[in-house]
């Protein structure tokens, strides 16, 4: 076996649209309801400009509310099931910052905003990256009723295993908000403007 | 808000030392017990070579045996926390395929075969990857217990969440050989000569 035709690498690209979407974004943004707005306006870009489904992230310092990366879900653009959002704000943050750990020595306290409950891939994905806290637009079942996409089978006790690890969950920031996003997919998906990716339900 | 500083991509490199590794190896590799003991020697090389922990995966066509991609973790090597064995393999034979749906139509079905039971956050990049079968040359507690990884918060029925999706398990097809190499590892982590890199500890 030799590479190629074996691939070397995996790469997650976001799209280049947050380059005008950001533009007028200040550099920190002190509010956590502020950060959870931006989360629900890129979510609902990031379907309709085609790259992925209805989500996004970023990661932030918690006590200054300093962008430090953010993400939306690449799997339609990168042909990758594994680029969710939080994996794409996870993963540059941690790029940018040089570190497998936004909880390490001598970092400030990192926060991950996204616009609903991680699916199960996120769920380890965020217990891993050294974030200490979770701030959530929305969560329950309206996202899987809405959009379809399986969250995948998680313990019920998700915010305690979060808890026991260092990392505290904020929940329904915003979720009238993130609803919206999501029933203007699922009327675009109906109407056929959109993709369901997720094939691969119970 | 601005690229950069703020980081465009998320980039997963295999190493360089799989080049060596893999020359004498076939192409095909039809019996599944081979295929395992492939991913035990990877990732016993893998933790020894420094770049991640004892970990390795590869994809496969399930009939033939042809290996699509290869994978090891590679955490310590790229700063990304996300780059787990599961992830590096299922990422890059998607990315040689072309497709975010490795269960797609016109597809050959695909085979996941790892050296252990996956983390939380594996369990769903497996979900979603379009593998219809998942073979493990081991899986129990014998991973946290001689690594100290944590796994992250499992269902109980993992196994029953998967074939419900269409995925079929095989379990501890060489687990003896498993444990050994996770014996191997905590020897070097005692005497101070491997990293465990996974901090957020229950």
């Amino acid at each position: 076996m030799h590479f190629p035709p074996l691939a070397t690498a995996v790469t997650l690209d976001l799209p280049d649209w947050l380059n005008d979407e950001l533009a007028d974004v200040p550099d920190e943004i002190p509010a956590v309801a502020d950060r959870v707005a931006l989360v629900n306006r890129l979510a609902d870009r990031n379907w309709r400009e085609g790259g992925g489904g209805p989500f996004a992230a970023l990661v932030a310092e918690r006590a200054t509310g300093r962008i430090v990366s953010v993400g939306v879900n690449v799997v339609l653009a990168s042909n990758i099931s594994l680029g969710h959002a939080e994996v794409t704000a996870i993963g540059t943050a941690q790029a940018r910052l040089g570190t497998w750990d936004l909880g390490g020595a001598g970092l400030p306290e990192h926060e991950l905003v996204v616009n609903w409950r991680p699916c199960v891939q996120c769920y380890g994905a965020a217990m891993w990256s050294g974030i200490t806290s979770l701030v959530l637009a929305g969560h329950g079942s309206e996202c899987e009723d809405l959009t379809t996409f399986d969250e995948g089978p998680m313990i019920d006790t998700w915010v305690e295993a979060f808890e026991q690890r260092g990392i505290s969950v904020t929940l329904d920031v915003a979720k009238p908000e993130a609803v919206r996003v999501f029933e203007a997919y699922r009327d675009a998906v109906a109407a056929g403007g959109a993709v369901v990716y997720n094939a691969r339900q119970a």
